[in-house]
């Protein structure tokens, strides 16, 4: 039997104790004897459960690439249309690159990622192909999820709903759509054949919803109407949900509402350029909320990195969450939200869940949060592959 | 003649060059011979000129201090009452905690900072002496130009004026103001005072403007209009100014026109959770645009610290920014725009000019920007006065 204690660790920031991992698993706290365990000090570090990367795009990141000079026009299908050039004119290979983000991503504690792999009829599935071959080779760092992502549309492009489809028998794991009506120009169509493959293949869906206010509402309610139809609560994301930062308050109540009933969960990136979700409000609602970095320094921007403890600033700079107590609820979209949305078994601190750790320095757990230093310790399957902010050698 | 020459620099990202500086000020780039120089290698390295911080309250951080647990209210005013009163229970000493934060945004490479201090009737002008020690002891650091700032009103509490008089006669060198609608109950009241104490003491006006919507704009229509009568033009600043970023984008037009037209400036934190000036519009119409990091880890909230490139960053995700010319105009803001503002004479990195300087390790002027790392070099006056982000014990 393979023994970890950590000594002197603070769980969510409370009183120090001792945590006991007994192959990959939480086996306890506090002064149980563990004979022949490797013994490690906390230091009084805190300890969170590993932080979950709900949304991202780790098949067209840039890390450890030249810089790209940015000169896109503003337009959605400009910077789409773009990134299909420049996948050629750059050479983006979706497994070297995820594999970068892999690492760097379980460098900064993050033990879980849900990335959407792009899916269309010039790449086909090689992004699929190359997150898998990450998936694999990095296991032991962290958990990848893949999403079916027909990001330049799929009834616009004859070929891409055949395609979706040998991506997911490859072993994607979830559906993906976008903007019904913004990209495919035809809501129903779109989501007919997003649901279709859900239910054919027994998968999530997850659906990128950039569509603007009442235009986005609709399309909303297309989905949750799809969602209670073919009993799917629980199993179904809506992803940037713009169109809950719209000022009718009246029609934002109505949604959530539905979405609320539809068990349908929201992931946001906390955008400070756009309307955006408030989150306290669906967490009060009832509703999971996760959050995701999106695209990591790609042909779309410069500014996202992996770093789900940045994204937990940005959630609260973005909802003015100032107290302590709303400091820790953005964090906790940053780690139980994303758990829940990615239907993770045995996820959190409690003896019985795996060991999947984070250890933080810091004061308080707000403090921490806002001061994003280095990680202490990342865990994953009950193994310290991280330290001081660097994987380790033997890890990755 | 003391003299020093640093080697390899890329100026704004540009072509290797040495620059050679004597006695404070930039001299002369290329391969000028300098006898009895210091030499230091800039090892390719992006120069830019010093960062500027022009808007903080540097009097009531709390950093170095035991984490402050938040649980305040949202309204305005429960913030403005909750930090009088966490200013006598946690003991926030002005004097120590300016100094903690000169220091830490010196090693950030901030070389300029125009910094807001409270004066009220219960702590009097001590806030204002405490900077003013600040000021003085670490002015081989940064530069820090005080303004008298009426955080708790200035006609609903009386009194108060003749203090903010008392504060300007110590050294105070713009006079501040804030919401003459939202705090003071009378706009032209409030603006009357802070415009004649302007006039008596010649010098210039900062305007804390978070009143939203039409209520701001008619608050800055008030300002305009004196601005003008009074001849003022270029000396007057409106910060935060969220009725910029209303819906009625036809007032929006005429309000900005106005601010052009009046030469008064515009200062920004970026903030996600408001509505905001849209700077890249307003630089367009010639408006000079600053920012700043307002209160740093303080009772007001946890999030924000004096990085100004973290804070270019902001602005770059407040304003969907995303091209490399787009970057660039946010490291603008705060840089060339702060000096504006605060009209500083002989800035930037021109023949001549202040040997006020940062060097940052990095690929392209926006890489370095969006990576912010520690900085690799920060001059103030010709001298090194940080390395790799931590202060020379020397300097301090």
């Amino acid at each position: 039997m393979n023994s970890l204690v950590i000594r002197n660790v603070r769980p969510m920031g409370g009183d120090p104790t001792s945590i006991i991992i007994r192959d990959g698993w939480i086996s306890g706290y506090g002064e149980e004897v563990s004979e022949g365990a490797e013994i490690l000090d906390g230091a009084g570090g805190i300890l969170i459960p590993g932080l979950v990367e709900a949304h991202t795009h780790m098949d067209k990141t840039l890390l450890g690439m030249d810089w790209y000079r940015n000169d896109v026009g503003p337009s959605l299908l400009a910077k789409i249309d773009n990134e299909r050039l420049q996948r050629r004119v750059l050479g983006i290979d979706p497994a070297r690159q995820s594999a970068r983000q892999a690492i760097l991503a379980a460098s900064l504690g993050t033990t879980h990622i849900r990335t959407h792999v792009d899916v269309d009829t010039e790449v086909g599935v090689a992004g699929i192909e190359g997150v898998l071959e990450t998936r694999e080779r990095h296991r032991d760092l962290v958990e990848i999820e893949l999403v079916a992502f027909p990001q330049s549309g799929m009834l616009i492009r004859p070929g891409t709903v055949d395609l979706m489809e040998k991506a997911l028998q490859l072993g994607a794991q979830v559906v993906g759509g976008l903007d019904p009506a913004g990209i495919d120009r035809d809501p129903k169509g779109h989501l007919d054949v997003v649901f279709d493959l859900a239910e054919r293949y027994g998968v999530p869906v997850d659906i990128h919803l950039h569509e603007p206010a009442e235009l986005g509402a609709f399309s909303m309610e297309l989905i949750t109407e799809r969602t209670k139809a073919l009993g799917l609560q629980g199993r179904v994301t809506i992803s940037h949900a713009f169109c809950l930062g719209m000022t009718d308050q009246d029609y934002v109540a109505a949604l959530i509402d539905a979405l609320a009933e539809t068990q349908i969960h929201v992931l946001t990136t906390a955008p400070a350029s756009r309307p955006a979700p408030a989150v306290k409000r669906l967490v009060e609602a009832g509703i999971v909320v996760a959050a995701g970095s999106d695209g990591v320094r790609d042909t779309w921007g410069p500014y996202n990195n992996p770093d789900m403890l940045e994204r937990a600033v940005l959630i609260g700079l973005r909802n003015n969450l100032r107290r302590d107590d709303e400091v820790a609820l953005a964090l906790d979209i940053c780690t139980f939200g994303g758990a829940r949305m990615l239907n993770l078994a045995d996820y959190g601190l409690e003896v019985g869940c795996k060991a999947d750790l984070v250890l933080l320095e810091g004061e308080t757990l707000p403090e921490a949060v806002v001061s994003r230093r280095p990680r202490k310790l990342v865990l994953k399957n009950g193994k310290v592959i991280a330290r001081n902010g660097a994987i380790m050698s033997a890890a990755a």
